[in-house]
């Protein structure tokens, strides 16, 4: 069943272009005021083979996909804008990444599509030494492994090796089913590190890594998750390295341009500031109902993280296990900042940038100096605890504790700033957090399964339910081209 | 400002039965269909002092206590009856409690109640010696104290000792203020239980004991919840016992008749079927959305519980404390079951009904015979991974399984009763469990202030926030006695 989408209010069938746009001048008002009562005029139905909820990279491949398989597709997102969990801002008159930025050379998918939009990578700067500061040993080093003291490395490289060891043994795409499962998964990563380690910097090291991975604490993480995540990126490794790893480069103007030229390919089938209140199912298809009015299709794939989907109604209820699911993912905290300089200045003094330390409230930070060199800019994240303690604060603080932070290891010229741009994900009442779900333990081995076991004509795709770079936009890539797939056998 | 609710849609002003009623029968269609379009006819304004959600025991409380003041009140409730999680049925002609059921003595607001609204109770039946079937040991016993192997019972008594000496040392109303909160908080009961036991039958035993107290996993429940929830209840032993604890008593009629007393007290100032979709804040008070209408307030009182609440739009956006909070407390998985019998066999040959099985999917179960002695009754739970294991399955599966798993202990009788009763809490769109919300590790000590933290004219209860006996009837009780409190110095 190919061809555009077409309208059944009055009987009239019309051309998709006009159709949607309509839809869309109606649909003015969202979010609050839009749930409160629907435009009557906007009550229209339309079909599609396929309604995808959400245009992040999960949901416009989906689109994508299904749509080059010849099928009419339209994809809902609450938001005014595409991407999901990346976003474009622009700072000091560079383009930048608000959300997800990064590729590494192993998120083959994110490379391909790139490639195939024309967009160019270049390599994430690290020329430079390094600094540390963990449990009062400060240091400058080179290179991708952190320094401890000459008494804590050993114990930190054996800590690291077994976890790479326990990882390898995860099933990445069904964690629940390693031969531990119920045992790693009544850990935290905090109670694992009570038992493995001695060294408190070594214990500090990890904490702080899992911050920066999971924007969570090591109290709140599953080891089971923690061990399935480093398996679906290939290793812990590849989560926490720049060369080679899963900050190995950047996109020229951003890789929020990818889901925006995915967005325009797709055109009027995208549909924006239409919240999906209502999933109802029954023997030949679904009916979506938005403020900007009711799609019916064949199967819908639902792309929000388990938290966001959870405020669907679902007509018939969601079975206990998924709805289970949805009260179990959390989304990690997450403040985003860049920060843009005159000048790269701490290049002057040899250094990369980069700042590992349990002294300050924000980081780690990296150089993110535009190519074109003019100016010199960092990025970095309140994560975990952190962010939760700066999200409900006011974005003056936020800079002053930043900068202050920042001047701590670079010196002054940090606390003169050219301009400061953050985006508070956590207080995002439709993101409610980043950059991926957490599960805290004994979620995955008694609810994993429900990540993708379709729900009748219900299909679940995002990162949270890929099977390799769960977490990634790679991830949420590879998840939508799982659906279309499975759906195009459907169809 | 005192008074009855008045409508101000065109100016008019009625009275409240009439303008209430009204409502009542236009927003005949609720759930799904409700919340596509709100009937333009139904969009009053109605205003009141303080509209509260959800009409268990702690928003029937809140509003009770706040018209006593002389306060104006309307009570939204998303079901079509009171009570929350309690409910009632009725199996062999006997009237029973589908959701909460029990009492003991240091549970005195609920007594309190009782005895105010003319409602007896009567002891939970322990005559007989209980019977016990725990890491392939099986014997029958009498009294509280569960038999273990002569091995296993002095390492079993230590360990309650330890729990109930940990337990003592946490504020039971502000848990993350213990001395060594995050450290508990790293960890799961599960976890704590690796370092802390030997025998096998000690692990089992608490890890049955977990599950009947929390309706979840001992690998899913944070040590620090479960241990403040301990010190809420007095001891942990307050929560496991029959006689002295909180299952020591019944309430003739049912626990819910005490829902529904009070509801016929507030009349038309309890709205059925009125699902709360938003809750808008500006300076003078709040806007809150319905299908059945909008109501304009001073304050409200949210009651439902976190993961049910989360569902609501909040203008301005919840902080993110309090959204992460709600992201992070699931409901525990229950399906309580009713088996009527035409008469209590089992006291025939002397046991009391009480099976503790770790060879069951269902359990445990007491006896919960009607006091007339017509007939004979178990009352009994699937409870965590079993619950899960089968809410999603059909009624008959369910029935053979429990009649199963009670002559597997109490004889081939067992496999005819008269009647089955159940309530799947765990697939109820409206409760998604129960009996409470269990957070996991990390949650209490980064989240829980948020627990009571009032949001601007946003006031939270239900049992969830109370400073005693959290997860009980009484503690619902209690956490509208302090909502109401707190307003009645407001208003």
């Amino acid at each position: 069943m190919a061809g555009g989408p077409h309208d059944e209010h009055d009987g009239k069938r019309e051309p998709r272009g006009i159709s949607l746009s309509r839809r869309g001048a109606l649909g003015a008002a969202v979010g609050l005021s839009a749930l409160g009562a629907q435009d009557a005029a906007a009550r229209t139905t339309s079909s599609v083979d396929v309604v995808v909820v959400g245009a992040g990279f999960a949901g416009l491949t989906t689109a994508r996909r299904l749509r080059a398989s010849g099928h009419a597709v339209v994809v809902l997102e609450a938001d005014e804008r595409v991407g999901g969990r990346t976003k474009q801002g622009r700072i000091a008159g560079e383009v930048v990444d608000l959300g997800g930025q990064w590729v590494g050379p192993t998120q083959t998918r994110l490379l391909a599509l790139a490639k195939e939009l024309g967009v160019a990578t270049y390599p994430q700067y690290d020329a430079g030494r390094n600094m540390i500061d963990i449990a009062g040993y400060r240091a400058v080093y080179k290179g991708e492994t952190p320094q401890l003291t000459a008494e804590a490395m050993p114990e930190f490289a054996e800590v690291i090796g077994k976890i790479e060891a326990m990882a390898a043994k995860i099933p990445a795409a069904q964690p629940w089913q390693a031969a531990d499962a119920e045992q790693l998964d009544a850990h935290t990563v905090e109670s694992w590190l009570g038992l493995n380690t001695k060294h408190p910097a070594v214990r500090t090291m990890i904490r702080l890594m899992t911050r920066a991975v999971f924007s969570a604490e090591a109290g709140q993480v599953s080891l089971l998750y923690f061990l399935a995540y480093a398996a679906a990126a290939g290793s812990f490794n590849a989560l926490i390295s720049t060369r080679g790893g899963a900050q190995d480069a950047l996109f020229e103007g951003g890789v929020w341009q990818l889901a925006q030229k995915m967005a325009a390919e797709l055109g009027s089938a995208v549909v924006l500031e239409a919240p999906v209140q209502s999933i109802a199912q029954d023997g030949t298809g679904v009916t979506v109902t938005t403020p900007k009015g009711e799609w019916r299709a064949r199967y819908i794939v639902v792309t929000a993280p388990p938290a966001i989907a959870s405020r669907i109604q679902y007509a018939p209820p969601l079975p206990a296990q998924r709805d289970g699911l949805t009260q179990r993912m959390p989304l990690g905290c997450v403040i985003k900042v860049h920060i843009a300089y005159s000048r790269p200045f701490w290049r002057d003094q040899g250094l990369s940038g980069l700042v590992l330390s349990d002294r300050t409230e924000f980081g780690p930070w990296f150089d993110h100096s535009p190519t074109s060199g003019k100016t010199g800019s960092l990025v970095g994240f309140f994560d975990g605890a952190p962010a939760q303690r700066w999200a409900d604060r006011t974005v003056e603080a936020r800079r002053a504790q930043v900068l202050k932070d920042i001047a701590l290891y670079l010196g002054d010229a940090a606390l003169t700033p050219v301009e400061y741009l953050e985006e508070v994900w956590t207080r995002s009442p439709l993101n409610r957090g980043g950059y991926v779900s957490v599960p805290g333990p004994g979620v995955l081995t008694a609810f994993g399964p429900a990540l993708r076991e379709p729900f009748g004509r219900i299909r679940w795709a995002g990162t949270e339910t890929a099977e390799a770079w769960v977490g990634y936009i790679d991830g949420a890539i590879r998840s939508g081209e799982r659906a279309a797939l499975d759906l195009a056998g459907q169809l």
